[in-house]
């Protein structure tokens, strides 16, 4: 296991590499598609292969609610329990404690919460994370940190950065499994010194990697920026850096800018569900009536295996009939958009054409309107509250 | 576009054969997937030519409601419109108006009644239902017909089957494609001498094959067989034989040592969608606790890619937590199930062992308990009415 530099680009801070696991290389930079229950919603792990995809996401939290870390682990491992043989990443569950867990408290020791689902009551310590993701058996593992609301006073964000940093210590001493990378995750909340400090004690670990969290949690895009660019240069730049939680097509390649390898996000998978197509000239709509009658593909520019072979009003109207078949579609096109541009990306910092291959992106590529992803959050929190009723229910 | 004969079995009526149609040629017997409203529920019809299946099933009364046939025509044909370039069957709608649609009345001209999506008025003529076929382009077309309720009288099914004899020959009369197969359908209810008559009148019309509607209503399985038996020897050997809506492993069994060659049916994929799982040992339900912690493929015996690759315990998790993953593998497995189970018997058929096949399916095939079949078809009416539901408020 090791990260291989191949390449930087000369005029910002993107750097094109190798993340090598024990489940396949990974070219960065990279987008990872988010499998929070161990499924890719509605997407077949071959798919994503067959899309790009090298490493997916999981998350300890859920899966130690449900169906247990010890299930999967006699069951062969998270790997074979996804049906999955690439590379495989997971988060520790610090942030879904944060913001899923009702009655939460954290102390010096680890943090009480109840489970969403039941209400039980539940301890995560740092060790216990460690453990819990061995026995999933991912092979990059994030140490349980400690999250924080924006915004949050300087005292509180010291405070909880003191806890996650003694917490990384102890995840890093309590680690059995030689065949997991461990990375640290620098907090600090939107406090630049606080950044950069995270930064430099986290460094002093010398962990196998390391990632951004607490980041695109409301803030705007320049604090965001101006995040990275305390943090990252107190990082070694032989070791990977990823950014948590970032997927919009404007900020990868601002954050590849800067020197970022890796990112996930939900983004793409949950637009996806709600009929939201990436294209080169930003976000479109699939249940628009204007795709009614529209033979051309989805995005006539893209050449994934959905846009070669179908037709925007089919799209339509498969989301119109509420037919599964279309979010599974409208998915797979998403991720292919995705790690199709962070491939495109790795290929020009390698050709050393990173500056122009970006301007040429941001030339044709329009934003969302905030409302637009204010009303496709909106609509994706009514689905979740459905679901966790029905989960209630069973 | 021909029906050829390529070999009979010695001992029973069992043909195998190939029907050629403008896209591809069907071995039979076959299995034709259903997708009613164009799309086979979360599949993607590369995945259902990859399970082998070459025919599918799509259904005129729902298209023609929505999105309306003369859209999927302008939008380049139904193949096209589903992503799909094997062969197609429309289904007249004749058995959908019946069974689906309120305030029908049936007239010697068609039959009138009304949306079960949105109540609007609507009148079907075997003109407008041949025409409507025409519009959406599949390679083998039925004619519309009079359902019966079941059990009926005598005198009830023999007016039926009159007007479905007129309407026949007014389809046959109303053609204006020739690459497109129009069948006859065989109705009479329960009456093997109307079903002999009702043969032996379609055969006169020279239709390039013929199916058989009105079966497996509730009827005991000797009554269907008897059915078969009445109608099949009058209906010319030369000409592919569709029994319609029968796809338990059994029945096809059944009525392909009567002579039948096509078949379509929604139990594979609905009761995929319920947890339902054919194996050789009978059907088994994946949401079941015994399969919480079953590292074993799905079905042991079968080599599908679901089988292949996943355990019986991530399908169980899936269903668990209402993933559409779950469903979606659960489909793909059941069909490549049954047409896996045809493509043997035809082969079988060709090397003239098809009655050591069938007994050796049956030596360890369990049929399902009606009480089995009771719950499923609850639970599939349930989510139907959701649907409905929330169909009626957008």
């Amino acid at each position: 296991m090791s990260f291989r530099l191949l390449a930087t680009c000369p005029a910002t801070a993107a750097r094109a590499g190798v993340l090598d696991t024990p489940h396949g290389p990974v070219p960065t930079p990279a987008f990872m598609p988010v499998g929070t229950q161990a499924t890719v919603k509605s997407q077949d792990p071959r798919e994503l292969r067959a899309l790009g995809a090298a490493c997916l996401l999981a998350n300890a939290y859920h899966l130690a609610l449900r169906p247990g870390a010890e299930t999967v682990r006699r069951l062969g491992g998270l790997h074979r329990f996804m049906g999955w043989d690439g590379a495989l990443l997971t988060d520790s569950g610090g942030f879904q404690v944060w913001s899923l867990a009702p009655l939460r408290e954290v102390t010096p020791e680890g943090v009480h919460f109840r489970s969403h689902l039941d209400g039980a009551p539940l301890f995560f310590s740092p060790e216990s994370v460690v453990a819990l993701q061995e026995a999933l058996g991912a092979d990059v593992v994030m140490p349980l940190d400690v999250c924080l609301d924006y915004p949050t006073t300087e005292a509180a964000a010291a405070e909880a950065l003191a806890l996650t940093q003694r917490w990384a210590e102890r995840s890093a001493a309590a680690r059995r499994r030689a065949d997991q990378m461990l990375f640290g995750i620098v907090q600090g909340g939107m406090y630049p010194h606080l950044r950069r400090q995270a930064a430099h004690a986290l460094a002093a670990l010398d962990l196998p990697g390391y990632a951004l969290g607490g980041l695109s949690v409301g803030e705007p895009k320049a604090t965001t920026r101006a995040m990275l660019q305390a943090a990252l240069p107190a990082l070694p730049t032989e070791r990977p850096r990823y950014l948590m939680g970032v997927g919009a097509p404007e900020d990868l390649l601002m954050a590849v800018g800067e020197g970022v390898d890796l990112f996930d996000c939900t983004l793409p998978t949950r637009m996806a569900r709600a009929g939201g197509l990436l294209t080169r000239h930003g976000r479109i709509n699939l249940r628009n009536a204007r795709f009614r009658a529209a033979a051309s593909p989805p995005d006539p520019e893209c050449g994934c295996a959905v846009c070669a072979r179908y037709s925007a009003a089919t799209l339509h109207w498969l989301f119109q009939e509420e037919h599964a078949l279309g979010g599974r579609l409208a998915t797979y096109h998403n991720l292919a958009f995705l790690c199709g541009l962070l491939r495109d990306a790795h290929a020009a910092i390698q050709a050393g054409s990173f500056e122009a291959f970006r301007a040429a992106f941001l030339a044709t590529w329009v934003s969302a309107d905030p409302a637009v992803g204010r009303e496709q959050r909106a609509r994706w929190r009514a689905t979740q509250e459905r679901r966790r009723t029905q989960i209630k229910r069973t």
